[in-house]
């Protein structure tokens, strides 16, 4: 992860380049490389704060700031109305995560190691927590658009609201489920890295100032969408499905590629799915009740939204049910998204 | 139990205020409230007839007058008239037996012992039958609404009468494959309950009333539907899917509930997938054979029954397919039916 | 197999009719009942021819020349343009072989085992194969139909050959999985037939010739396809889903319910699920290269074809978790096949 240390250049670059007036195209760019570093030195922060402060304040901790990049980015969006990429980047987060995370950890662990197994009986819980909780929140979407759209009235927000009410009580709950009324089930990777390598003086300085820098480059990265679109011909839903995932989760995907060739592929899918898990139960309720304060934006998904999430789940559940995965399962699943991803970019 | 016996005050209740020409809402309320223990009564006579009739003629009875109460409703709504109403109870049925009923059982279970498991071979049976029936079931609506509807024409009611005969025939096929070819699949629960409590004279009389009761009692209901929808602001979709369901299945539901905290979680989950195999492979066939009575109906699901059955049968898979439930998936069920019921109401 | 070869008799009276100018609905007849006999010696030959070869090139023989037939067929469906008849048969042939054939093998072998088993971990690896393949293939068309129509140009062409490529990659490299790196999972059926019926010469000559015979009586079918239609009064659709996979496959479902019926479940699956597999990952990429020779086909499934294509692979998915198959399970995937074709019949 040598690579992501060098790529903090881009953050004073970035600053350079605002002084001096850059087209918003170059400080989409610039803002984007900036932020993939400084998410991973967010989540370093965040786990180092955790060996302080005892494993279930630091579950708590890394859970919920595991995805603060794109709540952060997802908040700028929210700010200038862009709705479309705001809930294009969740569906986007969540088959970044099933399909190219783990299609990439799947197939890299694979070819060092023939077959690699995994704690089915934890996968099973996360991977069927993500089929409810997908169910639920896309049966609002999946009722609006098959009723015809003039027999409906501006009812969404109420209903979005209660949607993200449910979410959060499962979120919570999830929480008690695992770090008190099951917390022995997840115990896997508890052996390793005992020790802190920093001070917590020290990590929760590099939390603070990460957190601060990450939120000037999404407004750098937010103000350029519109211009990056027209420049390059991409629509606002191209950006929020694939480029803002894999920007705010870059540092997190290296760790799971990394870990499954270590043959950690407990860990790898506990990245992939539990993210996904908290991107829909915490961080679109979330971004429901901040988008109050701006404009009320509802939960309601395009079908395309609907098609990769559903796709999503049902591969994830697929993938989790054997306990096993190979190389030939992650270049599968690195095909579905790269026909998704060429059908989004072609349509 | 005992609430059940002292909700049967409703009967003479709602005859009083027939008597006094309360209105149809009054009605509709005193009815539900009848059916509710009458329905329990019901069951429990079914089930003394069996001790006396030998587990196999007990099995086909329990079957088949496991569903009567619903049967006699939509008799009654059929005869008005009322498909959108007959329709929706169906789906309701489903989704109430697998995410209310079972969402219900496994919180309840959950909560008094930790993990629970149950036979994955025997629920493995029933799941697919269910998904199979429910596929079955479908696939004429989905196929339809895919046409453009003037494309169209009224061969609906021939296509509705050779999948009825087809579910038919699965119902009476499965019925051969638990009572003869395989039976010692089935024998979870059969050491408990061993002696009849009532002699069979009292329990073909009970039977008996309770049935010219329901019936008596669904009349009221149906009556009262048209203006219960009018005064609450109801559709009548929403009677049918959320209400209609839950006044015929109560009993059952308790009985189910309190299986669970015996932490008998076979017979819970054989009661929430065997009642939904019944209603599609038994009920839903007989009511469109009635229907041939008065005005022929179709077997075209509309889009939100379609979404809540499919949802309904890839949650009871899912469930059922790692022999294990837990308080935290019981949340999950009665999360994902308030937001089918929520969206129902609000859209 | 008897049967088969009398049926060969169907290829000189082919001739006789073509020659003395028999109507076109009675050549698409006898051009049926030519080719089923014919597709079985082509599957003979390539086996045989395999023995000489050793398994590896004989397993690429078996995998590619297994679907000739239908490639034939579709080849000169393709010359005359029904695009309609091509696609429809693609989505036929999975349905065939996950609900018709292992349906009937089900039955079959149902009847005379009680309870039937297979090798769990291989058909977990081409069932889910299976899935990615088809969610594959289906996102573009899902795509599509949730496009508004005039939202859209025709850059079908260029989407349609990017997922043939991968399709193409993804069955390269599994056979590079099966043969190469995982060759040891598959090691099931090596023990039985292990010397040569035919000599090498007889069994290319049995290739060559059934090869060339099959050009000619499918060019009598294609050309017999809209006489018979409009005689009929079927729709090309119905042709195409239901009557050309049931020719093409005829000799290949014969030896899946014998396999059966031999308490063979591993190869009667593997021939349902592989011959899938081969079909959308060999078959329909392989066509739509060829339609670029004369009009250029795109991939885009109508919402027929979708749902049976995604109905057979949640079924395939479901039929092979539990790893055990019995007569009932049999019926019923038999059932959803025929309340298919009903609909597709009556609609």
């Amino acid at each position: 992860m040598k690579i992501l240390k060098y790529m903090l250049i881009f953050i004073p670059i970035s600053f350079i380049a605002k002084f001096i007036n850059a087209s918003p195209s170059i400080m989409f760019v610039l803002a984007a490389l900036s932020i993939i570093p400084l998410a991973g030195l967010m989540g370093e922060g965040t786990e180092e704060i955790s060996f302080y402060s005892g494993p279930k304040i630091g579950g708590f901790l890394n859970g919920t700031f595991g995805n603060a990049t794109e709540l952060i980015i997802s908040f700028f969006a929210l700010k200038q109305g862009l709705f479309e990429v705001v809930k294009s980047s969740i569906a986007g987060a969540v088959i970044g995560n099933i399909l190219l995370v783990l299609g990439a950890s799947m197939l890299a662990g694979g070819l060092k190691h023939k077959t690699q197994t995994f704690n089915k009986k934890i996968v099973d819980v996360s991977s069927s927590m993500l089929l409810f909780a997908v169910i639920g929140l896309c049966i609002p979407a999946l009722f609006t658009h098959t009723v015809s759209p003039d027999l409906l009235n501006t009812r969404y927000e109420g209903l979005s609201i209660v949607v993200a009410i449910i979410m959060l009580i499962i979120y919570i709950l999830s929480l008690v489920f695992s770090f008190y009324t099951h917390k022995d089930l997840y115990t896997f990777n508890s052996e390793e890295n005992t020790t802190a390598k920093w001070s917590l003086n020290k990590a929760i300085a590099v939390l603070i100032v990460s957190t601060i820098l990450i939120a000037i480059e999404s407004e750098f990265l937010v103000s350029g969408i519109e211009s990056i679109t027209k420049s390059l011909g991409l629509s606002e839903f191209f950006v929020g499905i694939i480029l803002i995932p894999i920007i705010g989760n870059a540092a997190e995907h290296s760790t799971s590629v990394v870990m499954a060739m270590k043959n950690k592929m407990d860990v790898a899918l506990e990245i992939a799915i539990g993210s996904s898990l908290q991107i829909i139960l915490f961080v679109a309720p979330i971004l429901i009740f901040i988008s109050l304060i701006f404009t009320p934006m509802s939960i309601i998904f395009n079908e395309f939204e609907l098609i990769a999430l559903i796709v999503a789940v049902l591969i994830a559940n697929r993938v989790s049910s054997d306990g096993e995965s190979n190389w030939l399962e992650g270049v599968q699943l690195l095909a579905v998204y790269f026909i998704i991803a060429a059908s989004f970019f072609i349509l």
